[in-house]
């Protein structure tokens, strides 16, 4: 039985110590200790491995709303054609994006270049400016981690922007934290999962759905929730890409599919609009 | 007359040869020809010199949904702000993000390193391995545009990603062209000012309101549009950071604040919401 366990992989966005692998530790307690996790380059990559019906690939975690390094929507674009193979949001948690200045420099007056993804630079652009003055070079990276992770001792004068765990994977010192300009910065992942999650305090359905391009066709669908009692706690809307003037819109609301009032909202969801596609059955929300 | 008109400035987001610096030459035709545009570094700098009530300062054009350098929420977050300071949408338009490959190699085999800003080097993932398999160099940089400007004749094995107006400007060949993987992206910028748009075909209004956390709230306030013959063509949701549970929704339909169901829609739907802000009050909607 450990045996089967052990073999069983969860993937994530790599590299080693990138905020996703943070954010994978979130997840733990509702997995099985003896899962592995993956790292993986791409989301691209992680959803192809997951298309490929492999029974020892059983989940993956996924940035959904990333402000740091440049994901937006390539993970919700894709989540339908995971939905096809049979994975859905089995959970989702929020990771408070906290920036620390890295690296070998013994005296902030040696520091001379700053390096890390464009988007973790401009989000600590105030810091900078008042720390190190406008001669500071600023060196763009390919991610937080890889900034990191290409310090080195022989140049102390350049440090990077990132976060401190994968500071301690490298061993490299932390010479300020949370210097991020903006305090409240929370990035959204999700596990998905074959998985039905089970009931708590706290479950949520996720749905995506297009209507038709008339007045009031949305408002149907969000009577139906309201006649259920359900609270719609997320909505976002975008261009169907099929037809011009369509729109499809991604929703969540608190529930769970065994519950009754669920199933048989979901039902009548389903002929009010024009496709309807859960997403998620009840994922559990993390803190 | 001219003279005045001629001190009169429209910002947008630099350097020049930027996405932003094409997507400003969609807005030209609703500006008077002797306004002059003034590239900025950052959407934070142009907010703020928009907050400074001068009178020279009459617009700026801004990334609201902006897939290629990283920028998300940053200009929608602010426009709350300018609102206050008599700024509404005035126009918006929709830009296809197109990349090339551009640079001084003479032949493809010649090309051993790219370079762009992290997203679209990501976008072009499977056009560069089919072309130049996995032994190719990555480079980041902080804009497309600042990977063009910094190529060199002494270096032709560097190329970059960006868009050819970018290389035009520096008088740099283009080697290949339209080679993002997905070829319908598009990225939507807005031009904000003080007045207030014509009477058009496609005139849209933009509201953002707060409702209570209750079941059914959102239903309501979508309730009086629907009743007043609106239909949406967008909606968004976030949570306010005020209070836990509480959202706030970005919805766009059409109208121009002149028109009788509109003013009258408005007024209900005020008192239907926690907290509304107009941010159009009728934007032309171009292409």
């Amino acid at each position: 039985m450990n045996n089967i366990q052990e073999l069983k992989k969860i993937l994530y966005l790599g590299p080693k110590g990138s905020y996703s692998d943070i954010a994978k530790q979130l997840f733990t307690d509702y997995y099985s200790k003896t899962c592995k996790f993956c790292e993986i380059n791409s989301i691209g990559q992680i959803i192809n491995l997951l298309m490929q019906d492999n029974s020892e690939l059983i989940g993956a975690v996924l940035p959904i709303e990333n402000s740091v390094e440049g994901i937006v929507r390539e993970t919700q674009d894709k989540l339908n054609l995971l939905v096809e193979h049979g994975f859905y949001i089995y959970s989702e948690a929020r990771l408070l994006i906290s920036h620390s200045l890295i690296g070998y420099a013994e005296d902030f007056n040696d520091i001379k270049i700053v390096t890390s993804h464009p988007q973790a630079l401009a989000q600590c652009r105030e810091y900078l400016n008042k720390t190190f003055g406008d001669t500071l070079v600023l060196e763009p990276a390919f991610s937080t981690s890889k900034s990191i992770e290409l310090l080195s001792k022989n140049n102390p004068e350049k440090v990077a922007i990132g976060n401190e765990y994968c500071a301690s994977l490298h061993n490299i010192p932390i010479l300020d934290s949370d210097i991020n300009d903006e305090k409240n910065n929370t990035t959204r992942f999700i596990l998905v999962s074959k998985m039905i999650p089970p009931r708590t305090d706290c479950n949520k359905i996720s749905v995506v759905f297009s209507t038709e391009n008339k007045s009031g066709a949305l408002n149907r669908a969000l009577t139906v929730l309201e006649n259920y009692g359900l609270n719609l706690s997320y909505i976002d809307s975008r261009p169907s890409r099929k037809e011009l003037g369509e729109y499809i819109f991604y929703a969540d609301f608190a529930g769970h599919i065994e519950d009754n009032n669920i199933s048989l909202a979901l039902i009548e969801l389903q002929s009010q609009v024009k496709t309807l596609n859960i997403l998620s059955k009840g994922s559990i929300v993390i803190n």
